[in-house]
C-alpha cells in the first residue's frame, strides 16, 4: 500500500491524497459503508459500485465467528467470497468484542469471550486477529486493541493504552514473521496494517499511545476509543492535540465517526479514513438526509458552515404522505431518480423490504457524495 | 386490449398468443410476480426488468387500505406511483377479503369488512372495485367475486356464483356507464376487465358460472376458487371440463397456481395467465428452484415429464456450507452469476436482508426462464 499526499488545504489541516492498493486506488478522504458480515445490508455489490463507493469495512469478530475463516480462506479471501473487487478494510475485532460479548476477559495473551451465537468460547489474540485478517486478505488490517468505554478511570486507561501498544508491536511481527519461507500463501506484504492509538480522553496517554505506535512505524494509524459517550467537544480536543503527533505522510483514520458535521470537522483537523453505521442504520429507520444547497453550490457551504448543509427527512412523518417529490431533486440515486417521498413512505408504512434498500442507496449516495465534495473543496 | 393466438400446440391444448396492452405486448403463456403493495418483495423494477418479468399483479384491496387509492389517482395511477412501465393485473380484492379479513359479511351489495390494520369498516362493491382499479389504471382489472372455502355445500357454492355472476354484471356496467359523458378521465376503454369463474369442484355449477359469464362477454376469463384447500386432481379435474366452455380467442387465467409442475399442466390443459406467491414466498425462506437439465434440453423435458425437471435447495441446509457452486450453474441471474451457495447460506444464516434478495432473484429467474421455455415449446 502507497499513500500521497496531493493537495493541503490552506485554512485548515485537511489533505488531499490517494491511498494505492493490490485492488486499486482510494481517494482520501473517503467514508467507508459497513459490510459487518460480508454485506452492506440490503444492498449487493453492483448497488455499491454505482454509487461509487471506494472501499467497504467488514468485520473479523463476526466473519470468525460466522461463516468461519475456513470456508472464506477455501474461497481465496474474502473479495470473492463475496464479490467485491475493490479495496476491503477489516476491523480487528477488539471493538466487537468491547461492545458486543456480553461475558469477556481481557488477559495479556488476548481476549477471552463466548460468543453470542452459540455461547461456545473463543480466545482472540492480537496473533490471531492478524492471521484471520490474512486469510480475508483485507487490503488494510488493524491491530487488535483494547477500547475502553467513556469514562474510565485514568489507572485503567493508561492500562488498556499499554497493552494496546504491546498488542499492536505483536500484531506487526505476526504480520512479518521473522522467516519468510515460514509462511506461505500469505499475501502480508499486499496488506497494510494500521494501529490503533488509545488513552480514552487523558491528553498524556493519547500521546504517549501516538508516539509508541509511531515508533513501531505502521502503514496508517486509527484513532479508537471516540464515539463511546464522550461529549463530542472532547473527542474535537483529543484530534486537535493528537492529530499533530501523527506522520504527516501516513493516513489518519477516525474509527466510528460519524455525522456529517463530524465527518467535516474531522477532515479539517486532518482525517483521512471514516466509517459508521449511521447513514445506512438511519436509512432502515426512514431517517434520510438531504443537502440544504444544490450540488454546485454545496462546495463553498461545506467548509463554512458545516452544520448547516444538510437536513434530516424523517420519511415515515405524515406530512409525506402525498408527497411526490423525491427525497432530494438533485441527487443522482436510484432512489431519486425514480421514486417520490410518497412512494418510500408507503413502502415503509407497510413493511416493504424494498423501503430499507431504497433508503440506504439514498443515505450513502447522500455520504459519498458529501465525500466528493470535500475532496473538491480540498482541491480549490 | 387485444389478444392473438400466434401458435396452438398438437398434443395438447396450449397455446400460445399475445395479449396487446397499452403498456406494452405480453407473450402468453405468462406468470405474474407478485407486487400486492406496489412493489415485488425486496425487488425495485429494474430488478423485474432484467428479469424480463412482462407484467405484475397488484392488489387492490391492499392498496384501497393503504396506500388509499386517493393518492394514487394523484401520481395519475399506479404505474407511475410505483415506476414501472410494462402492464399491470390488478386483483379485484375479492380473493383478499375471503383470506384476510377477520370480520366480514356478504351481502348482495358487497363485502363488508374491517380493515386489519385500523379496524376502520370497509363496504367494497362491484362499482368501488372496478373505480378503484379505473384510478390505479391497471391494464387488466378483476370483477369483484365471492370466492368460497374447500369443502363448501354445494347450495352455498351455488349462492356465491350467482351473486359472483351478478357482481360481474355490475362490474361491467361500472366499466362502461351508460353516459360516456358522465366519466371523464376515466380510460376505462384501455383497461381490459377479467370475470371469474367460480363453482368450487361442482361440474354444473362451474359450467353455469362459465356459460352466465361467457355471455355477458369479458376481455378475458379467470378461473377462481383453487387450490384452496382442495386436492390438486380436483383442480385438474374443474379444468378439465371447464376450459372448453371458455372461449377460444380470450385469455383464461388460472388464479393463485402454483408450482411450477402445476403450471405446465395447466398451460397443457389451455391455460394463458398465472400468479402465485409461490417463488417470492419460497425465496424469502430460502427454498430455491433448480433446473434438472440445461435449458438447452429442457425444451424436451418439461412436458414429457412434467414432474421431473427441477429439483429444490433448502439452501439453508448445512449440506451448502462449504459449496462454492452457485445454485443453478446455468442461470443467467445476478445471483448465480455472482455468488455461491455458500455465501448465499451465509447471508441467510446471518439474517442479512441481502438473502432474499438473491433468493427472490433466483426464483423469479426460474419460474420467468420455465415460462419462455414453455413458450419455446408451444412454438416448436
Amino acid at each position: 500500500m502507497t499513500f500521497k499526499i496531493a493537495k493541503k488545504d490552506k485554512s485548515s489541516s485537511a489533505r488531499l491524497g490517494r491511498i494505492e492498493t493490490n485492488h486499486g486506488v482510494i481517494k482520501t478522504p473517503f467514508f467507508m459503508p459497513i459490510a459487518t458480515m460480508g454485506a452492506v445490508k440490503t444492498l449487493a455489490p453492483r448497488d455499491l459500485e454505482e454509487l461509487g463507493a471506494q472501499i467497504i469495512l467488514s468485520n473479523t469478530y463476526h466473519l470468525m465467528l460466522r461463516p468461519g475463516v475456513n470456508l472464506i480462506k477455501r474461497t481465496s479471501g474474502l473479495h470473492k467470497f463475496i464479490n467485491w473487487s475493490k479495496p476491503i478494510l477489516t476491523d480487528s475485532g477488539g471493538y466487537q468484542v468491547f461492545s458486543l460479548s456480553k461475558s469477556r476477559k481481557i488477559v495479556e495473551k488476548g481476549v477471552e469471550f463466548s460468543s453470542d451465537i452459540d455461547g461456545r468460547k473463543y480466545l482472540l489474540t492480537p496473533e490471531k486477529s492478524i492471521d484471520i485478517q490474512l486469510a480475508l486478505g483485507s487490503d488494510i488490517m488493524m491491530c487488535l486493541d483494547e477500547c475502553v468505554a467513556y469514562p474510565c478511570k485514568k489507572e485503567y486507561a493508561a492500562e488498556a493504552m499499554e497493552r494496546t501498544t504491546r498488542w499492536a508491536e505483536r500484531s506487526q511481527k505476526s504480520k512479518i514473521p521473522a522467516s519468510p519461507a515460514g509462511r506461505k500463501n500469505q499475501k502480508s506484504e499486499s496488506q497494510a496494517l494500521f494501529s490503533i492509538v488509545q488513552g480514552s480522553v487523558y491528553k498524556d496517554l493519547r500521546l504517549e499511545s501516538a508516539r509508541n505506535l509511531v515508533n513501531l512505524d505502521f502503514d496508517g494509524y486509527a484513532i479508537g476509543g471516540l464515539a463511546v459517550g464522550e461529549p463530542r467537544k472532547k473527542m474535537y480536543q483529543v484530534l486537535d492535540y493528537l492529530v499533530p503527533e501523527l506522520p504527516e505522510n501516513k493516513p489518519r483514520y477516525l474509527m466510528g465517526i460519524g455525522k456529517p458535521e463530524e465527518i467535516i470537522k474531522a477532515v479539517k483537523k486532518g482525517i483521512d479514513m471514516f466509517d459508521c453505521v449511521i447513514p445506512t442504520r438511519n436509512a432502515r429507520h426512514g431517517v434520510l438526509y438531504k443537502f440544504k444547497v444544490k450540488s454546485s453550490k454545496l462546495k463553498v457551504r461545506l467548509f463554512s458552515n458545516s452544520e448547516n448543509f444538510y437536513e434530516i427527512i424523517r420519511i415515515k412523518n405524515k406530512k409525506y404522505k402525498n408527497n411526490l417529490s423525491p427525497i432530494d431533486p438533485n441527487c443522482h440515486c436510484y432512489t431519486c431518480q425514480n421514486f417520490s417521498r410518497a412512494y418510500l413512505r408507503h413502502l415503509f408504512m407497510v413493511k416493504e423490504p424494498l423501503a430499507q434498500r431504497l433508503a440506504t442507496i439514498h443515505n450513502l449516495s447522500f455520504y459519498l457524495e458529501m465525500m466528493r465534495e470535500i475532496r473538491k473543496v480540498i482541491r480549490g
